[in-house]
């Protein structure tokens, strides 16, 4: 019994790790697709998101099921908890890619970036790209010094969102009502995206060190 | 050991009630705040947000502690489980709530509410405290019926969210950038509110009818 909810157990973390991998791919080319108005990578971002949202799906029924026949206690008990919650957070963060594919594509022929802020989401884009990487080892390798990273890199994010926000407001801001909302949108998902990604590490992180952070996703 | 299971699940229930009961109130002063600039208001919208993260996180404390002990299975997990989902949305109704009441706050004594939108918002408001009510009387009484509702509230809430983008990218639009960046994010704000409410009514749904219905917050 034991052996086989090990084995369950690892069959729960493939599939995070395969989840979050294609949530990477998700952001590569949704932040590729709103930085050059890449229309068709954007469509592809929209197609694959089904997929996301499947594979989520199918890893709650396997968790839950893990629960019924396994009936887990204390830190198994845990961990299965937080793979359901994990799974919910990655969802969203393929939505938010999809969010800033559908603004490249909905703005195109024109493009979504507003001028004045092309390298400030070009930065955003990068960081959310490389803290999705880095999600997918720490679910691979619950290494959590990556979990330290991903926090900084977060950081990082917020900065940038906040200076979003200020370049906005500020006095030589010339962008035309679509530009302002692009922009305010944009950021607000790029940061929602690495927010998430912290909600996961997280988690994780307790998972190893067995201190207990109640959800805050 | 069955009926200690009941009234735990009632015990659960009734949490979920209180905590909801919490959102409305928020989500009743954070419109009333930012449609009329109250500050002092959007300061206890704030201020209570930390009284609904606690209840939550107390909350799947309980449901967690449940699955230890009574090892629930088949319909019974389902109900478990899904208190730990629907107690994430509410705590992420209430953040929605903070989110509005900040806006107003962090304008004042400007008004947040840009003009030529206050009646859309006012309406948007309205609307997001029904949801709120009758999603409190949904977890309190398991009417399905109140759950069609809540869908139908929730199609005006998006349809007023569309409303608000055609008005800020049209050409009688005059108002400055700061107003086309509180537009933009309080109307998101509204719209997520109410598609929290819809997808725990969808869990409510599927408790009662047996319908699963994956995440889809």
């Amino acid at each position: 019994m034991r052996e086989v909810f090990q084995q369950e157990l690892r069959e729960v973390q493939d599939r995070l790790v395969e989840i979050s991998t294609l949530v990477t791919s998700s952001i590569e080319r949704a932040t590729e697709s709103f930085n050059e108005s890449n229309v068709s990578l954007a469509e592809t971002v929209i197609a694959d998101d089904d997929k996301i949202d499947e594979l989520a799906a199918e890893l709650d029924e396997l968790a839950i099921n893990i629960l019924a026949r396994q009936q887990p206690v204390a830190r198994d008990l845990r961990i299965v908890v937080s793979a359901l919650r994990i799974s919910a957070s990655l969802e969203r963060m393929g939505d938010m890619s999809e969010h800033i594919a559908q603004l490249s594509r909905y703005r195109f022929p024109e493009k979504v970036v507003p001028k004045g802020l092309r390298g400030t989401f070009r930065e955003m884009g990068a960081l959310d790209v490389e803290i999705a990487r880095k999600l997918t080892e720490l679910l691979r390798t619950e290494d959590t010094r990556i979990a330290e990273d991903i926090r900084n890199e977060d950081d990082k994010v917020d900065a940038l969102h906040l200076s979003v926000f200020d370049k906005v407001l500020g006095e030589t801001w010339k962008g035309a009502a679509a530009d302002t909302v692009d922009a305010t949108l944009a950021s607000r998902y790029h940061e929602r995206f690495a927010d998430h990604a912290v909600s996961i590490a997280k988690k994780v992180q307790y998972l190893a060190t067995g201190d207990w952070i109640p959800q805050d996703a």
